[in-house]
């Protein structure tokens, strides 16, 4: 069999993460891979309540094709409730449903990006987005991050040295993977310059209402006004990611593009889970649900954050999120932590090795902590046995040292 | 506002139809445009019982994100009660999700498709199709049918004379839009030619099991021997299209990249919709529910068919279709459907002008109708104001057959 795919195909590669999610699914191991939220905080009850609801009273609805954009009272509740607290003024022209998040990401390239272009992203990024991007064979170019998130001296600097930078990809709040949150400064700067140089910015933000610490910032979109920033939003991290719904919030010249690429990609989001998230919305709160959410996850943040600081060797660096769903490790320069993860999966706990984060890759000595989707025990347990696999590395037993260091991908 | 799009977006238009399906949604319009299903016919109450129960029984799951192949009970319900009885082998190894058998196009393209490379279809094709894989900037080349569907001594003069044939798709059964039904014969031979060239070919079968007349005919997939051929499947037709669910069918090689395409594309479908459908499939019969859709849609069928014979003017051509959805009409080939299309929406009753579904263009004397979407009072109301459009151009009043001639897109 001779099979001949196109060109794009050797740009695409098994995600690291959803491989290993197979691995971690073993009841036994201790996960603190994958970006799962905590599914025992699903209000599922509810939910069924008014599935069965829509289903008898709309379902010759709900169950039928309909339009590309999406339900239109669903469209209404996330512009007034959930982009307005974030400081973007919009109207439901603005919006499009998506399934997820992460299928905006890959139309945002689709639109933007031919072969060749230059996407600026934080260095290191959410490696979902990498991989749907490489489908459209661009080049990376990484961006330093410092506590307030993207140097924007080095981000314009990128930009007036190559003129084909066709896109600017963030997440602002709670960065994926290192935790890092954008200053208010940068975000007005970022809005700046991408009218100054019209180029657009893509602004993920799956995380930003699941704030722990302090006061919540307002979008990047909330400071556009060349109608170059482009929001994504979704319900997968504050409501359930099984209903696949997401949104792009952009100015309608730019709307009606991703329309049409919805129309040819899939016509469409689910109609029943539109139905069903607008019916929920409309009958509870979902800013209480996110209340509960906080509070069980601000727990599992802090419990994580104290272990590392009790059990991990004390050379070992991580950020302390303000919110979000992790912390990103940082290891000596030498260890790599894709060897080391090998040992950590002996000792029945998981984590995503960060090589993958970083598009032009070269760098090992990272990986990714997620605190969302383990119970208080097992993140205290799982904390500990990693580090006591750290401890080997750390404890100037050059043999353990050796074998990470040596061991390529 | 200077925007600067990908080149691949100068061939993403509009679709015809969901700009139609916009202006025929007011109430008093007789649409036949769309492919909608009869969502009188939905089971929504069944399935509204079956979504409580998932959602309090196993809601933590269905709420929850999953692999990107999709759940497995629902592929197993696929591979045993939709696949087997169509003569395809294959098991849950082979079958991916997909958000209706749209997102299985487009990824196909996606898969083998460079810019620049050659798509065989049949002429005319259907539009939504042709829209999805013209984002990667193909040529296509159209093969004629007859009553038996493509002729493949076309099809295969077109591969000998290109070289860079990447892709051949055809819709067997009741073709959208022509409502032809490839003979078995013709199905044997493009499955050889198939693996003769090492070609891939699409099998799009969302209305194979909508038959009214005569004997299911196994799909072409069922003679592959090669691995060469792909088969689209979709629930939209035969349950529901509010809940976009599909599948492809393939060779493992094959699959493994289309599971790659997904997990960029968006990851996964809708969890709870899968378990939904799964969890209905395995209480109640599909196999039953189909055969009450066939019952109606035979009715409105013949309904069609038999007003057509009554009210439109003798000249005028259709295809009498076994199955599926659609009856396809040709006009005198100086008229032009496009600009008769505002005489009928004048007479409150639409349809589908059929240049769209030749990629190539250049025919204007064809539109679609369907006749699963309205009522048997509807129908023969519609048909019968078509039938005094349409004798106006056939009455020899030459000016108005100047005016619909004349008038350009």
């Amino acid at each position: 069999m001779n099979l001949n795919f196109s060109d794009r195909m050797s740009n695409i590669k098994a995600s690291e993460i959803r491989e290993l999610l197979k691995l971690t699914e073993q009841p036994e191991i201790i996960s603190f891979a994958g970006g799962l939220p905590a599914p025992e905080l699903f209000p599922k009850e509810k939910i069924g309540e008014v599935a069965k609801e829509v289903l008898f009273n709309e379902g010759a609805f709900a169950l039928q094709y309909t339009t590309t954009e999406g339900f239109a009272p669903l469209r209404k509740i996330i512009v007034e409730e959930r982009m307005a607290p974030s400081g973007v003024k919009c109207d439901i022209s603005n919006i499009m449903l998506t399934n997820g998040s992460q299928q905006g990401l890959e139309f945002s390239a689709k639109l933007f990006v031919n072969k060749g272009d230059v996407i600026i992203c934080e260095s290191p990024s959410y490696l979902g987005a990498i991989n749907a991007f490489k489908a459209y064979e661009p080049k990376f170019i990484e961006i330093s991050m410092d506590k307030d998130g993207m140097i924007i001296e080095e981000l314009e600097k990128a930009i007036k040295e190559n003129d084909n930078v066709k896109m600017i990809y963030t997440i602002p709040d709670f960065q994926n993977p290192s935790g890092i949150t954008m200053s208010l400064e940068r975000r007005k700067r970022l809005a700046a310059l991408a009218a100054k140089y019209e180029i657009p910015v893509i602004e993920d933000s799956p995380y930003g209402e699941l704030r722990y610490d302090n006061e919540k910032l307002p979008a990047v979109k909330a400071f556009d006004e060349s109608g170059f920033v482009i929001n994504l939003g979704t319900f997968s991290k504050t409501f359930c990611p099984g209903l696949r719904l997401g949104w792009v919030v952009a100015d309608t010249k730019i709307l009606q593009k991703y329309i049409l690429i919805k129309q040819g990609a899939d016509l469409q989001c689910n109609t029943l889970s539109q139905v069903i998230a607008a019916r929920y919305m409309e009958k509870y709160s979902l800013d209480e649900h996110i209340a509960s959410l906080i509070k069980v996850y601000k727990k599992r943040r802090d419990l994580m954050i104290d272990s590392m600081k009790t059990y991990f060797p004390k050379e070992v660096k991580f950020t302390i999120p303000e919110g979000g769903l992790f912390t990103w490790v940082e290891l000596r320069e030498d260890l790599d932590a894709k060897a080391i993860m090998e040992d950590a999966l002996k000792e029945k706990v998981a984590y995503v090795p960060g090589g993958s984060f970083f598009p032009n890759g070269g760098k090992k000595n990272f990986f990714r902590l997620n605190y969302s989707n383990m119970n208080e025990e097992k993140i205290v347990e799982g904390i500990k046995r990693l580090g006591s696999v750290l401890d080997k590395y750390y404890c100037n037993c050059n043999s353990f040292e050796e074998t990470a260091a040596v061991k390529e991908d």
